[in-house]
């Protein structure tokens, strides 16, 4: 693979728990991490509620324009986990019981208590396929370049666990950072150059008020590891310009 | 207004540092909470990189959709702060230098530390106006139901607190919650029935493995308040039916 491949990913978050302002996320960043482990790049993500036509929309926009289109919540049992009918729909195809989910959760639940609600945990799109629950009995569903995953952080993370080396990745990101105490507008024109003689690094200037002091860490990143520290010497240079005083890290 | 008006509001995260995973989101759930006290909703978040187009789309699309439309992140004075020109290719016009701005970021830093980085900060859409930051120099911005707030947490919240009563808000959303010790597939038959029965509410189930037991917590939202507490009585009802305990509230 070239160094200039890129392998990207979307996230659908089914919830309205989040758009209550309920529940804080806690996904988004840890499937970041993760897909980056795996060499791939999370480019958008998209909170949606628990709407059928606003997943259908979501899940169908991001699985064209991404490598991967994962969504969390919604594939319990209950009358408003409606995710894997939602893909369905966005693919135009049935929903139909699996029958290693059926085994799964007869062995998890018990052949007398696998009631028709606790069955429907076995629905899956028409050519869907399983991904292993660790955790729990249901597992989660994968639809040609879409993973349904439980919204539950602890149950995501094992879910993810079983999708190591599944998806087909590129080179993951690297990046390295510094933290500059200074206000970033004192900073900011020689960003702005440094930015230029630098255009295989992305250059992130994230300001902060910490401990009544001002300043900015700024993070290079690259897929090609040994452009990042060039950029980062060129930063701590136009730091010491500035009489700046600065630390490696943030 | 009449019960059944929903006024929307969305939000686009402008933010590499969350689809990277560097930093944990910690706006979505303030602005959830802050919109529905304004008796406004919110509907739909997207969470996008610091790419011109990928903010011009999601932003022309969420302005469409909603009453109101938030940015958060992207409007400091560094090369990566590219919010305000995307702002303004969205809506088709030029940027220009607000006068007001101009004069509070003289206030702020003096004439003579007034550079032309810092001066970024003054730059509107043509047409635009200012939002109040009680924090540090540089407002944040408005243009037509567009509310472009700064990324800093606490900066964002300053900023909220100065649009309080701007937005033309309907009754904001009630909610009462109970907490069933009891896994959700014992009660989802039952509570398919009781949102049925209860259409001006919305129930949302949210599992959980808390200190080693298995539970739910039922949360019935609805912007009518007395259509929940039948709700939530159906629910206690359901559990007393299948021999759960419950709790009041989450």
């Amino acid at each position: 693979m070239s160094e200039s491949t890129t392998v990207t990913a979307a996230l659908v978050v089914i919830g309205d728990e989040i758009l209550s302002g309920r529940t804080q996320d806690a996904n988004v960043a840890y499937l970041a991490k993760w897909l980056n482990e795996e060499g791939v790049q999370l480019r958008e993500v998209r909170i949606v509620a628990d709407d059928t036509p606003a997943i259908i929309e979501a899940v169908n926009t991001l699985r064209e324009r991404c490598d991967y289109c994962f969504t969390t919540g919604g594939i319990g049992p209950t009358h408003d986990d409606i995710t894997v009918d939602a893909v369905a729909g966005a693919f135009g195809v049935e929903v139909v019981y699996n029958d290693k989910a059926l085994q799964l959760l007869r062995d998890y639940f018990g052949e007398a208590e696998l009631t028709d609600v606790r069955k429907r945990m076995a629905r899956v799109p028409a050519g869907g396929d399983l991904i292993r629950n660790p955790m729990s009995g249901a597992p989660g569903v994968s639809m040609e370049n879409v993973f349904m995953l439980a919204g539950i952080p602890g149950i995501m993370r094992g879910m993810l666990e079983g999708l190591r080396g599944v998806l087909a990745g590129a080179a993951p990101m690297q990046s390295e950072a510094i933290t500059v105490y200074a206000p970033e507008s004192e900073m900011a024109e020689q960003l702005g150059l440094i930015q230029q003689n630098h255009p295989a690094v992305s250059i992130g200037s994230y300001p902060f008020f910490r401990n009544g002091r001002i300043g900015a860490a700024l993070v290079a990143r690259s897929v090609i590891a040994e452009k990042i520290s060039p950029a980062i010497a060129a930063i701590r240079t136009a730091a010491d310009a500035i009489g700046a005083e600065w630390t490696d890290g943030e």
